[in-house]
């Protein structure tokens, strides 16, 4: 049995339940608290970054939402989520990279200073005008191409869908204004409408 | 032809150098100067981040450094470089992620801020705390495992050393003590020995 470490306010975490739910997967999950448990030896072992989500497969242990979701593709969604040729898999990256990047330390960050941020939070010194920025380059470059394409990358939904939708939904509790991007909005529709699909809380 | 469109002190367009030669793939450099330039209709085009490096290939555009590395393994490195087996491919990726994220909002961040930080410079108003605090997380994470492994992920070289190499190696240009991670010492000298290595300025 695959076994998801997860936290209830982790964007990163719900593109894993997210995707193991469209795929219908099953899984046990483990709620991991957000705070000094991410930080146990035992816990470090599994993700030396302190972080969730982490998979258990095979007696193995996958840190990061990436190599997660490549894992779960591999394993059990097959060409149709990320395809083997050079050129259909490095436009699957491409997201990928972009939700680590821009959708990560613009709206993720942002999130957390607005709504989550803890006395002792060192993870959120990112400055306001900053996460801006960011998230205004990721938008910016998902509504130039879904303004023309139904998807992110090649002609249907992969992993780019799961890697890229969480946080431009949690658009709210960031506080972005989603006026300029209705393309971004009408995909946000389609990827609500794939079967299987799960929301996070506060989206 | 493959051409690579990238810049001088782009430590990402390094990584796609370094993996080319290593690889020995004939290409072209199309080197665009920092600014404005990355802003025209015509790159945004190629890529909507106005970024260096993109890879042009069979008609194509694939931006970031990520993206690119994939795509060069699966066209012209084969599974020794990114194997295709689930737990294999997801251990690569991990470091891939590393790389986009520690690496480059620590290391690369920081090293603009000291170095190259311009008048007009969006790009870096990032604080230094924050930057020095994902530094030690990133560099703790390779540490940790290569006090007991030759290479990050699997047991021999693969994208994950193209990756994860540049920015450490400019650890000077960032103001990193590395006394703290002698393993990460040793295994730079393991990446510096592979046949067809290329430094990058200021490495």
């Amino acid at each position: 049995m695959i076994r998801l470490y997860t936290g209830a306010r982790s964007g990163n975490s719900h593109k894993i339940a997210l995707f193991l739910s469209v795929l219908g997967v099953p899984h046990e999950t483990v709620e991991i608290p957000y705070g000094p448990e991410l930080r146990t030896p035992e816990f470090l072992a599994k993700n030396p970054r302190g972080q969730v989500p982490v998979l258990e497969a095979d007696g193995k242990c996958i840190w990061d939402s990436m190599a997660i979701l490549v894992y779960i593709a591999r394993a059990h969604g097959g060409e149709k989520w990320l395809p083997l040729d050079p050129a259909g898999m490095a436009e699957v990256m491409q997201w990928l990279a972009l939700a680590e990047n821009e959708l990560l330390f613009g709206i993720a960050q942002a999130r957390i200073m607005l709504r989550y941020r803890g006395p002792e939070d060192e993870l959120v010194f990112l400055d306001m005008k900053r996460a801006r920025f960011l998230i205004q380059r990721g938008l910016t470059a998902m509504e130039r191409r879904l303004a023309s394409h139904e998807w992110l990358a090649l002609g249907r939904p992969t992993i780019a869908e799961m890697a890229c939708y969480t946080y431009p939904a949690l658009n709210a509790e960031a506080e972005i204004d989603m006026t300029p991007y209705p393309a971004i909005r009408a995909w946000m529709d389609r990827v609500r409408a794939l079967p299987g699909f799960i929301p996070m809380i506060g989206t």
